[in-house]
């Protein structure tokens, strides 16, 4: 297999909420998204999922408070905890969970972005 | 739970060659280590693992290829595959990979660290 390098793979894609793989290890996946705006409430109920910001700030909102979220810092949001991610400006995030997590878990909207995606 | 901050988290350990728990997903952990010079040969035999550059440059040797690793660079070490990471100068990594991996596989030597240390 090749090494990855994140900013050679961000500068593959422009689009926004749409999180593409960059990489697999075991049946988990990390994603390259962009995020820009306010995305829609919602939960992954079988799994926890890791957000780790690559560059610029994001907020994830949750029922009870908001987590703000700078470069070079990651969160764990818990397994079936409703939440809504954020961002005023662009912001391009590492996404690490299992195979086959939808963007917006049991919601299918027009955010919900095609999966199984790989740059 | 808390927002991790990589670079605050690195602040809280100088030693090399032992990776120190930062987060959990699901049954999986992110570590971060400081290595530099000369690790052993090893493999993993259930489990892939990652590797994620956070400043400075490493290389990871395989069998039949060396891997040179920059900042913003990653890599999935392949289940069962012996591999030799190596730092000229200290190199600052996060690790991903399930509960319970021992750095250097089924070898203990003066290398093995503690493992499950969180900071």
């Amino acid at each position: 297999m090749e090494k990855i390098n994140l900013q050679e793979k961000l500068s593959k894609f422009s689009e926004h909420w749409t999180p593409k793989i960059i990489a697999e290890m075991n049946d988990y996946q990390f994603k390259l998204a962009k995020i820009k705006g306010e995305f829609i409430w919602h939960n992954h109920e079988d799994t926890d999922e890791v957000f780790i910001v690559i560059e610029g700030e994001m907020q994830i909102e949750f029922e009870t408070h908001t987590v703000q979220l700078c470069e070079g810092e990651m969160y764990v949001v818990p397994q079936g905890e409703m939440h809504k991610p954020f961002a005023e400006n662009e912001c391009k995030v590492m996404l690490v969970e299992p195979r086959g997590v939808v963007n917006t878990g049991a919601v299918k909207n027009a955010l919900t972005a095609e999966n199984d995606v790989w740059i």
